[in-house]
């Protein structure tokens, strides 16, 4: 999908949302563990019930993987149902020397043809380039992650006081560009995403840690947005776990159209 | 495998030397290419010639994981075949936060048993520990790697002027210790291989880059030996690809030998 394509759905659908398929067979609802494959019978469900509030969808593979081939059985089959007008995003935060990050771009755009994958900029251009080899798909580079261990080396300063998430910026945005990369920015870190949005002033930002992880959708979008938006908010255990009873898939849906009215909203007011 | 067992197997063979299995359809013997499951043939074949010279197997997982389900499945076969007191390293470097290294770790610990993974620890503390949490189990740290890109961020020197894999080296080090972490260091960076050693003294170190990437096995041992040997030095395509031809595994079988016997050499003289 092209970056017009996508800033097309956010116009159209009014909706900035990823939903983030991290799904647990300890969370889903016990219902659905009688089926033959739980994970996509639950998946099916909620891009059933979400489709229409979303602009992306991002499987985390760790979720799969675990479970092997049958694992990525649920995989291929999540990505096959989900509509070929939302982006999707595989999760896996690979990286290698070079011809193997070819292998494993050739895994999540060709075996299974994902939009985008992200990817751990930790050893350099040629961990990182072959993603942005493939035509109409995307790079999604890790730059300041939401989680607390965020802290331990990607804030430590260089001999110029620079942080290190922004040598990883300047870099890899000379790699690639708008139309290729994106950028991995946590929501938990609101005031840095401004000087994340003023390094990669073009770029879309995947935004994870709203909702359970504590970020908040407004300060994102104060100091994150850009004029095309710019910016992809996941939320996945808010959406998915929104109930683990029958009626899980409408609470799903329910709490989707929820951040979509306040997304909407922002769009608006924002002019777009 | 602990430790101990580790060193001991070291000493019984008279090698340091980790096989790496990154088995390319594109470069294996032709003839195999017609049986139902060519990886695993040429893995099986390799694993036959290899074995009694060296004491570590390492699938590169991107080579697996790029033919989806039937890759898992060689993959899986693999694993089983390879003898049990031999070391397995599953080189996915992966990392995620908390909850999802923690699949991870079930993917490579549980799911597929190897004996380690290795870790790209942009993520930080709670993306490595998950993997620290499994008796008898390795992390292997990506410190400081083989490749080019290793020099776009692994080598910036923070505002004491030292460069970042110190600082990953001094940090994870104190998460794990050398019963379970080791680390990454690649053996195209001979005298930085020293550094790394003065800073953990007691950990073993996985060193890829000798043979096709131009490193030195000498070099590797002057600057990296400790007390215990302290080094699992791979080779990847100078065994695998030793032969195209129907003897591939005979002059993989040399290739590995002959590696060995320099091992042996270097073992005896430094006394172990």
């Amino acid at each position: 999908m092209t970056r017009h394509e996508l800033i097309e759905q956010i116009r159209a659908k009014k909706s900035f949302l990823c939903v983030g398929l991290d799904t647990d067979l300890n969370k889903i609802p016990k219902h659905l563990l009688e089926t033959e494959d739980p994970i996509f019978e639950f998946n099916k469900a909620i891009i059933d019930a979400t489709k229409d509030f979303c602009v992306a969808y991002k499987p985390n593979i760790a979720f799969y993987e675990q479970y092997g081939e049958k694992g990525w059985a649920s995989l291929e089959k999540t990505l096959n149902y989900i509509p070929k007008n939302i982006f999707t995003i595989a999760d896996a935060k690979r990286g290698d020397i070079g011809n193997t990050s070819t292998y494993y771009a050739k895994t999540f755009f060709e075996y299974l043809p994902f939009d985008s994958v992200t990817i751990a900029p930790y050893m350099g251009e040629d961990s990182v380039t072959p993603f942005l080899d493939f035509p109409g798909k995307w790079a999604i580079v890790l730059a300041l992650t939401s989680n607390k261990g965020a802290m331990d080396f990607q804030i430590i300063k260089d001999e110029n006081g620079e942080e290190f998430f922004k040598s990883v910026l300047r870099k890899t945005s000379t790699w690639g560009n708008p139309e290729n990369m994106m950028y991995v920015v946590g929501a938990t870190r609101a005031e840095q995403i401004g000087e994340v949005r003023a390094i990669v002033p073009d770029s879309f930002f995947l935004v994870p840690g709203v909702g359970a992880q504590g970020g908040s959708l407004e300060d994102v979008c104060q100091y994150g947005w850009n004029k095309d938006c710019g910016l992809l908010v996941n939320s996945s255990r808010a959406i998915l776990y929104a109930s683990n009873g029958e009626n899980f898939a409408q609470k799903a849906r329910e709490e989707a159209q929820k951040v979509q009215t306040e997304m909407a909203n922002i769009l608006i007011e924002k002019g777009l």
